[in-house]
């Protein structure tokens, strides 16, 4: 353990959320800075969420028919020009290799921002028929959109890892139709692994991804108040595959375009989840991602040493097959050092076994998200074990989606939106007819964005905030990372 | 299916070993060109091949106490340049960044080529005393590397994916002790999942990796008698932590520079093993590492239709929880084209279930490397299946040492070692002092290279086949990759 870690959380985190939150990453070992701006270093215990969310997020993937592939990393500057919007929404951040070796490249290589361009170039050569389709692939990779404005440690780093997916269907029915699979994994993955809820809907037309026709968001907000984009889904129509010129002749014996979709999740989860759950002692993780779920701390005398630890190697013993646990027998610091230790990096779960525990039959959990305490049966430890993992993990999604409720508000007007945004912040649900001028206004006179479009509207519409006119859906609007 | 993969490979193992080599990753739809020239597009079935060999090398990583992370890919040139040897044999390899956006860098950054430079400019940070060591890394990523000689499909493609192993010990004798549990690991990987032997050894200096003292590998041989480089494990003894000051407090209270190691192992070894394993039918894979192990191919004819495909479904129940299993129930090819193209894929092991089967309560199977059929009771189709894939894996790696032991020979002498390589090529087992200049001499005089100098010598000695200088160990010899 380095020195500059073992020291706590020095600011809190309602007064100075950002320094809070980057004291949180770097003193709980999450992850680092690196020697290149705006790219982040991911640590063991970092690294290890982004592992689960990959396994859990890549099963669902699998069992809904996914296939995962691997293209390079480099995009010929020739194929990213191909479709108009696609290029003309990444250029911008796009890092290009212009030498290999000693000499200058013939083309430049744009460093992949996403892999549109360059699968595209490429899939259109394995599709024949129908019979071809529904093809639906994958990708856990690594992309670099160098943003100038204002890389945020890991919720927007010029770097990151991300699964891009990129289906291709025989009809604008079916393609649409994968828009509740892929945001249905999301949803499960965000909820019931990383504990964050979010806000499901339609992204207006100005914030839909280069190239696509329509793009569906979770929106979360951070305990600052502000919203970020989670996972994503676009729906990409024909535009890529007329500008790739990816074809197929159908049961009919016609050429057609095929109909395409792309959606990601990325590293990002992992810093709006560490900003949610955690607290002025450092990080909180959530026992179904967390590096170690468990950690058992001995607590020790001269007397009762031996026999306390020969019994809390037996109590390893009974959680190591059910349980990511550590055992903390480290001979130089005090138990209170070490609970300090572990609270800072977000174990969800402390096991202290001492000599009275020992005489007793008893072992003491303490949970990391609350503190409270609980003296159990040694006997039945792995079951109390697994029954505290899950009330945590519960508790913290059911605390996150409380919070986002309270900071959830509403607005029928303009001077309402106005008033709130500047009282409460947080997000505000809207009136907004959809127009791009009433967007513009709404943005540039409440200060904020919308952030998406719910699905689910119920029956009151409202009328557009911007400009009356009736029976507007309801949008969320935020300001936003 | 592509109308092209549905042909056969066109010219023969034997006869024209680089075309049938492309044809076969072509055709089984492992890989595909990509439009950067030089880089691999990996397809489902070569992707999943990968995905294994990543899962099983991990879980063993894992059990030794390695730890995953994740580090930039861009490196500052100043970083690069750090340790001198280090960056003299890259170098001429990297592919470099110098625009992002629309602006010129201030600072080169290099596409990692590995990413030693990059790692140890933050890991130092971690490290105070020799409690926080050993420390041991590994990153499963994606390096480039921008060979200009002979970029040859998968087998040395410009960007590859692999894992880099870096651990950090406090004594050269622990870091030295890591070498049999990482080569261990390899050899595991490489024999008991891919099937390929190999001879362990120790590079010469002229072969060791850019910036370490030692480096130890496996050399694989392929069909045309050429070796090729496998995994590998580098020594770097505090040449790095020399150059990026990596130091730490020993126990004695003195600060002491880290001792270090890296090793890797790359997706080449799956061109290696395609290579090694197929046939002129197409891609053989061994069952652990194959994508699907096991297909179902019903035969029907109009009358039986229904009852056959009703028992192959509960006969598919069967198998599904224990094995990667496909149904090929389509309905516009016959049983002989399926045979065909799941051959060519290189599915290990087939079923062929029809009428009379149904009748008798039998199921046939069908191994993919030797053609052999066998009848088997249907009722205990599952343990029959998996007693033919042990089997299958097992011989493949049989016949594979077979073809190893018979493409390796002796020479004592320098005329000797000219006169095999001349009649017999493969791998020569010859007498090498270790002296740079004899072993230019037997590289510029027999046409080939030391690949490595094996650990287990025996007792056996001989006197130098370039000086005459006695008590010679035995190098490995011949032409590589």
């Amino acid at each position: 353990m380095s020195k500059a870690s073992q020291e706590g959380i020095t600011v809190k985190k309602a007064e100075n959320f950002d320094e809070w939150y980057t004291q949180v990453i770097l003193k709980s070992e999450m992850a680092d800075y690196s020697p290149v701006s705006g790219c982040v270093v991911y640590r063991p215990s970092g690294y290890a969420i982004w592992e689960n969310i990959q396994r859990e997020t890549d099963a669902l993937f699998k069992k809904d028919g996914i296939e995962n592939t691997y293209f390079p990393l480099f995009i010929p500057e020739r194929l990213l020009k191909k479709e108009a919007e696609h290029v003309e929404g990444f250029a911008p951040e796009v890092a290009w290799v212009t030498e290999t070796g000693g000499s200058k490249v013939d083309e430049r290589l744009a460093v992949r921002p996403t892999s549109e361009s360059l699968m595209y170039e490429v899939v259109g050569r394995w599709i024949r028929s129908w019979r071809d389709l529904p093809m639906r692939l994958n990708q856990w990779n690594n992309v670099v959109r160098w943003e100038t404005k204002n890389p945020t440690f890991i919720l927007r780093s010029r770097e990151f890892l991300w699964n891009e997916g990129h289906s291709l269907f025989a009809t604008r029915e079916e393609a649409d139709a994968e828009r509740d699979h892929i945001m249905g994994i999301y949803r499960r993955i965000t909820e019931e692994y990383l504990a964050l809820p979010g806000y499901l809907g339609k992204k207006s037309k100005a914030e839909t991804f280069a190239g696509a026709e329509a793009t569906f968001s979770i929106e979360h907000i951070l305990p600052d108040g502000k919203a970020i984009q989670g996972p994503d889904w676009h729906s990409d129509g024909q535009n890529f595959s007329k500008a790739f010129d990816i074809a197929f002749v159908d049961k009919e014996g016609n050429r057609q375009y095929a109909w395409q979709n792309t959606w990601a999740i990325s590293t990002r989860e992992i810093g709006v989840m560490l900003a949610v759950h955690s607290d002025d002692k450092g990080a909180v993780v959530p026992p179904r991602l967390s590096a170690i779920q468990v950690v058992l701390v001995p607590i020790v005398n001269d007397e009762s040493k031996g026999a306390v630890l020969r019994e809390a190697r037996k109590l390893m013993g009974k959680l190591e097959g059910r349980f990511r646990v550590r055992l903390d027998d480290r001979d130089h610091l005090t138990p209170g050092r070490k609970f300090n230790e572990w609270e800072l990096k977000g174990v969800p779960l402390r096991v202290e076994f001492g000599p009275r525990d020992l005489k007793e039959g008893h072992a003491v959990l303490v949970r990391r998200d609350t503190g409270a305490k609980r003296t159990v049966e040694a006997d039945s430890l792995a079951d109390e074990v697994e029954g505290e993992l899950d009330a945590i993990q519960a508790d913290l999604l059911a605390r996150a989606t409380d919070a986002l409720a309270k900071n959830t508000h509403e607005a029928s007007t303009l001077a309402e939106l106005k008033k709130t945004m500047k009282e409460k912040g947080g997000i505000v649900r809207v009136p907004w007819c959809g127009k791009a001028e009433c967007e513009e206004k709404l943005k540039a006179e409440a200060g904020g964005k919308i952030l998406n479009v719910p699905l689910d509207q119920g029956t009151v519409l409202g009328r557009c905030a911007a400009c009356g006119e009736g029976k507007a859906p309801w949008a969320y609007f935020g300001k936003s990372y």
